[in-house]
């Protein structure tokens, strides 16, 4: 009875786990793109059966407005603290295509790596700790804790469905503290838990010009461009030290003491580490700021897509009708995305020319989250890893954004566990996305070792959740 | 014998001449998409199967690295004038597909428009002369000067392949005067006649930052997005007077007095009538200048199309790894694309920032062109315009770009008249774009009637051709 034989278990079901982890990512569970919407469905039924085979209890798949939600519970352990186990089944897209060395889709081992989309981000990462609850389960037909899994089909759109639904469930989720892996470590055989994410805001903005495209021997030089303007405009986004430059932007960014930006120095990725990760020779950003600094504390501006005008290969001579910018913001604390929309869109009406008409389309928004480093179960997380890795995790915080760990703090009021296993060169959101598949049977051993040390605590401190936002405000 | 029987002729058979435009724009023959070089072949043999059809000799399609060139001739009018009718049958792409109310290769008639791609632009227009050639050869039995035709399939990218033809079968293709018709009209019943064209230079700049797309929430703020970079030195081209700032680019700039100023903003299009054409409310370009003057006296910039990071539907979060734009200057007297290819990629090398890699591709050049407008060509042209549609015809400068109108000057010592049927609402290079009915059939007419007034002169006068850039002055 306990994590030994689980984690025997484990090893010794090492290829099973593998092959099924693969027909997971077979389906194309692309949450943005509306012809994956069945593949999404699909995808949703076989992780419900895959949950009661392993032994859950109160299995279900949830229809929303858009992508299903998956859930299931052992809940046979009472007195003892209940985890939250959070995972999601959507993947990004996988464009472009033709830079993958192996179709997205159809999961193939190379070496040490599983390659394919959603590997990493989060079908495997959740799949850790799936086949850690079948491992305890299916060794001492219990877990040492209570579980509820909610695993959902929109994170990679903003969770729009997530949020509400919790907010109408707050009993049913009722846990101590929530996990996930979702995050990365900092580099082989280095564990990481991170305890704070930015928020997000990801905004269209749209120009429109002429009605229809133009000749632009006809017209270039007397009608103004939409894709100039665009680029006008979005190169007046950044001041030349790499801040925004948006009235009001910084207002609300948290100012951190020496002392705190000496602690994070020390435990999070040096400058190069960070441009090694990326792959890249420079760094680039807000003057003044370490780039861990940059990732953590400090808020970002991405252009993600530019749709307009020809598009295709050799020469088209028009002035296109319309300009479209796919933006995102990165937030920190005590930035609020709905305040951050708001001084964009003003900003955007400053920048706008009076030739082109402007559209702003908010697409999705997330607070910024900060979870205290002190809380238990994040010592508990930090024995598993030990255990797990071999190698004591270091604390970090995370420059990308959870939607649902801010509302598990909000409305759960519980803090999340972000315990994760890809590797900085994993490739999420990008093309040849791959696991490493020592990290995917080391996270199932520490997935089990981390159920084991939370159920070893009858009780877990009641969390200091320190909420963003204006809730509540934040050590560091 | 002359132009009335050619112009009976042409009225009893003007909707068998509607069916065969019809089948000539069916052929896709986008010359920019390689998926299309097999329509763009079958197209050039249809159209020498045509000309045979009407009475031409010598007809021949000639092969080239890439699409063919068409030629026919009619030479047995010895002591007459040689005309050299040029046209492009090649086609724009059809992007965006969507916008269009009707298949771009399924020609439609609806009122008194024939939409299509290549209505217009140019495969309509220059069917003008061949049913005129036809009229008169099947009703004469002769045409009252010698004819040359020479027809190309790569003018919508920039006649690689035909401008060196040109040079090597300079005596084959010896003629006192071109003609084409590949330019507007002022409105409807107000034809006009062009005598200069801008210059050309299309360029592709593509930018490179991480070797992969990156997770825009774990390097977002660190890493330089090249997506951004390019809007930023995008936007740096353009100075606040909407003039380029692009050191030495004004250098070699034509002035014109006051004189010539006036003379033109007389015989042109006003600011109403061009934001009317355009469909816009407001114009744009460089201080100083009415819109017709900064179309046809002063060169001008155009962002054709910009690819960069996610393009589809909803949110992705991502640092793309390479972001593309192409760029087409419009060049006037006497700037050379050359020089301006030049003094562009040292721009480049100077607004570069040095996170992002810079690559900058020529895709065409062409120079700008100036034809005296006292040449009796454009007399008989003008006479032509008179018959054909019943008004006096403006003389104008064109905005756009006919690379092979320099060449014509520069190799063959030969002006062009540039009598165009197209309206200024006829969406050349645009989704929905048509050819008005009235003006194909009034265009015949002016067609016949041109080669009458040619042939009525027994020598046209040595042509006083000024080539610009450099090799002759023009007087304005």
């Amino acid at each position: 009875m306990g994590a030994v034989p689980a984690l025997a278990y484990a090893r010794a079901n090492r290829q099973r786990f593998l092959a099924e982890l693969k027909e997971f990512i077979r389906f194309p569970s692309v949450s943005a793109q509306p012809r994956h919407a069945q593949a999404v469905k699909r995808c949703a039924r076989w992780l419900a059966g895959h949950l009661r085979q392993i032994g859950l209890d109160d299995v279900g798949v949830v229809s929303t407005r858009r992508h299903p939600l998956v859930h299931g519970s052992w809940q046979r352990a009472p007195g003892r603290p209940t985890v939250l186990v959070y995972g999601h089944y959507d993947v990004q897209p996988a464009d472009p295509l033709a830079e993958w060395h192996s179709p997205p889709f159809d999961p193939t081992v190379r070496g040490d790596d599983l390659f394919g989309r959603g590997a990493c981000d989060d079908k495997g990462q959740m799949f850790v700790h799936v086949k850690a609850l079948e491992a305890y389960l299916q060794t001492s037909g219990a877990l040492p804790v209570n579980v509820k899994c909610l695993f959902e089909g929109e994170e990679e759109i903003g969770s729009p469905n997530l949020l509400p639904f919790i907010a109408r469930n707050e009993d049913l989720l009722a846990a101590d503290v929530a996990v996930m892996s979702d995050t990365p470590m900092l580099g082989r055989g280095r564990p990481a838990i991170h305890h704070a994410t930015r928020g997000a805001l990801y905004l269209e903005l749209e120009l429109r010009g002429p009605e229809h495209d133009l000749h632009s021997g006809n017209f270039g030089g007397a009608v103004h461009n939409p894709l100039q303007a665009l680029c006008e405009m979005i190169a007046a986004l950044h001041d030349p030290n790499g801040r925004m430059a948006i009235p009001g932007f910084y207002d609300r960014v948290r100012q951190w003491n020496a002392g705190a930006r000496i602690r994070m120095a020390r435990a999070g990725p040096s400058d190069a580490q960070i441009l090694k990760d990326a792959r890249v020779r420079r760094g680039w950003g807000e003057r003044g700021y370490s780039l861990y600094e940059r990732l953590a504390l400090r808020p970002a501006l991405t252009v993600n897509g530019i749709v307009g005008g020809y598009q295709g290969p050799g020469a088209k001579g028009i002035i296109p009708a319309r300009a479209l910018a796919k933006l995102s913001f990165r937030l920190v604390p005590d930035q609020d995305p709905r305040e951050i929309d708001r001084l964009f869109r003003q900003q955007v009406a400053r920048l706008k020319p009076a030739t082109v008409r402007a559209t702003v389309r908010t697409l999705s928004g997330a607070k910024p989250a900060f979870i205290d480093p002190t809380h238990p179960s994040l010592g508990a997380a930090a024995f598993a890893c030990r255990k797990g890795f071999g190698a004591a995790p270091v604390l970090l915080r995370s420059g990308g954004t959870i939607p649902v760990v801010s509302t598990f703090q909000e409305v759960l009021r519980v803090p999340t566990v972000m315990m994760g296993f890809a590797l900085p060169d994993d490739r999420m959101h990008a093309p040849n996305e791959k696991f490493h598949l020592p990290n995917f049977f080391n996270g199932i051993a520490t997935g089990i070792w981390f159920l084991d040390a939370l159920g070893a605590r009858p009780r877990l401190h009641p969390p200091p959740v320190h909420v963003v936002g204006g809730l509540a405000a934040a050590s560091a």
